[in-house]
């Protein structure tokens, strides 16, 4: 993660406290970036707001993330908080066309955590960095008072080396370009919705959380031309999107047909009152690219085991530059905005 | 920082649950990462045990590190947790013999901080970091339930550069060596806790929190016969000493006289009941060097800013591998071990 949001110029941080909505990746998150944290930085490498940094050391090009976990509870259905620490990075990297190398680890723990759910935890953690080739280098752990945190936060860093020809970036979408989306929709916030409230489905929701890395080496063997690549987390599909149409200053026509959202996701959602395309996903990604090799590369995600239901979901449009519409399936058109709070809280 | 500790081998971890002295940086911490992380990630870099990472990529000596701040309170005398960020991961660079070059940095916010707080920690951290000449390329922001954090977590990850010739890691002491201390120890401890506690002082004690990368660099001028360095922080002055004894299987001989104490720290820590080697520092630092460089070295830091109070605190040896002894004024000798738990919770 780096602080993405969207470009334009937005109105000032318009409440006195933090909320929780601030945390949420939609409106509410871009604010406190353009108010806040940009201008306390400044700099043009974070002004970008891609997933990743991509620096230029001794002539190498490295991507650079960091990305904390508070994901509650500490283990759900499909992965826990140690092996979403992870994928989360590495997929950062992967999304910037990095080959990750090393991650770092900081643990800041709530006093009283049984010594037992760490030991799960940092086990789960290891292996899969060894499962994503990547070795945890470094790391760093706090602890705080009973009622001062909640169990465990995990923080990984991440660092990579771009493959070479590649610089993917959410300011590179093109009119005409294909918008590629790798899966389902919506599973990760569900998994963490139901195991939080308890909620139980005749076809249990697993999370996606998967590494994506290796999905995209397999893309690049294929073509240089994708313009960039997002993982569509916190904020669902929507927020990805709009960050995307926003940075490129073009418009972002997709199909609400074409996105393959699972029965039972779309039933969860239903029965919450949430919308599929707000839900986080963590092992799913989008990818914008030049539409001579949009078929290539969908056919080449779909032999691989994390793009099987890989396919076209859209395309970049010259009209209504910075907006997201979505075709319905009743040939009307709506506009899909970013969230402006938070739809799940603490969903990674 | 990274899971710094002792490496011979040590009890497994004796409690069911995290104790608040697991976080000291003392005996607990060390069992933690030796029970819990190292076997967890298992790697050769990792199990260095310094305060950075030191990666090969490309042909570059890179150095990459990560620490979470939990500091309590967020502003007091000398710095604040935004500065603190900065310098402490500056430091770990540092420490490593490397450049800083670029941070990242990942806020945990609990729901409900008032929005000027952060803006000012924001502020502080782009002002630190602009001051250092390293750039925040990369971040994170999540938000947390009220009663489900304490303000404001910081995490900061940092790479940078590491000097050509220059590799010190807490295995190379070698007997013989001299022990160089850059200045005062004690200030951060006893200024957190005089600001947590309301104790007021006649002369107030203001935390040392500072950059030492420039200080290396102007010691890396003078001499690359630098077996190690460490910035005695968590734990204090004892703990890394300990840490350096252990891991170059060396004794470590120091004058109880030559070590600087500020009047009013030694002061405080009396009234509190605080032994002033156990207390941490955040712009402090020890040098490992070969003896005929050390008057040099010493010279030449006493030349820098940060390092005008430095000077030889003791000499390693070949008796006693593995502990630290100190010689009192009065002629007697006593063990300086780590601490078993914490002194002073949540000071960085």
């Amino acid at each position: 993660m780096t602080f993405t949001g969207l470009s334009c110029p937005l109105p000032v941080t318009t409440t006195d406290q933090v909320l929780l909505g601030h945390g949420s990746g939609g409106k509410l998150s871009a604010e406190l970036v353009h108010d806040i944290f940009l201008p306390a930085f400044r700099n043009p490498i974070l002004a970008e707001l891609n997933d990743q940094a991509v620096l230029s050391i001794n002539g190498s090009r490295l991507a650079f993330t960091t990305d904390s976990f508070v994901v509650k509870p500490l283990f759900f259905r499909g992965g826990d908080i140690g092996s979403l620490a992870v994928h989360g990075t590495i997929n950062d990297l992967a999304m910037g066309g990095a080959k990750p190398l090393f991650l770092g680890a900081a643990f800041i723990i709530e006093e009283g955590l049984p010594m037992e759910t760490l030991r799960k935890v940092a086990a789960s953690l290891g292996r899969a960095a060894t499962a994503c080739g990547v070795q945890v280098v470094t790391g760093d752990t706090k602890v705080v008072e009973k009622g001062s945190g909640d169990g465990l936060f995990i923080n990984t860093s991440g660092l990579g080396l771009v493959y070479p020809g590649v610089s993917p970036s959410a300011s590179q979408a093109r009119p005409n370009d294909v918008v590629i989306l790798s899966g389902y929709v919506g599973d990760h916030g569900i998994a963490i919705m139901a195991e939080r409230e308890g909620v139980e489905f005749d076809t249990p929701v697993a999370s996606d959380s998967a590494p994506l890395h290796t999905l995209v080496a397999s893309m690049l063997n294929v073509s240089c031309e994708i313009r960039c690549m997002r993982d569509p987390t916190r904020g669902g599909l929507s927020s990805s999107l709009n960050e995307i149409a926003q940075q490129s200053h073009v418009g972002i026509s997709i199909e609400e047909a074409a996105i393959p959202i699972r029965e039972e996701v779309r039933g969860a959602c239903e029965m919450l009152g949430l919308d599929p395309l707000y839900v986080a996903n963590e092992g799913k990604m989008i990818a914008i690219v030049d539409p001579s090799v949009a078929d290539d590369l969908v056919a080449a995600m779909q032999r691989h085991p994390v793009g099987r239901e890989a396919r076209r979901i859209g395309v970049v449009t010259q009209a209504n530059p910075g907006w997201v519409t979505m075709r319905t399936p009743f040939g009307t058109t709506r506009v899909v905005d970013m969230l402006p709070g938070d739809q799940l809280p603490r969903i990674c």
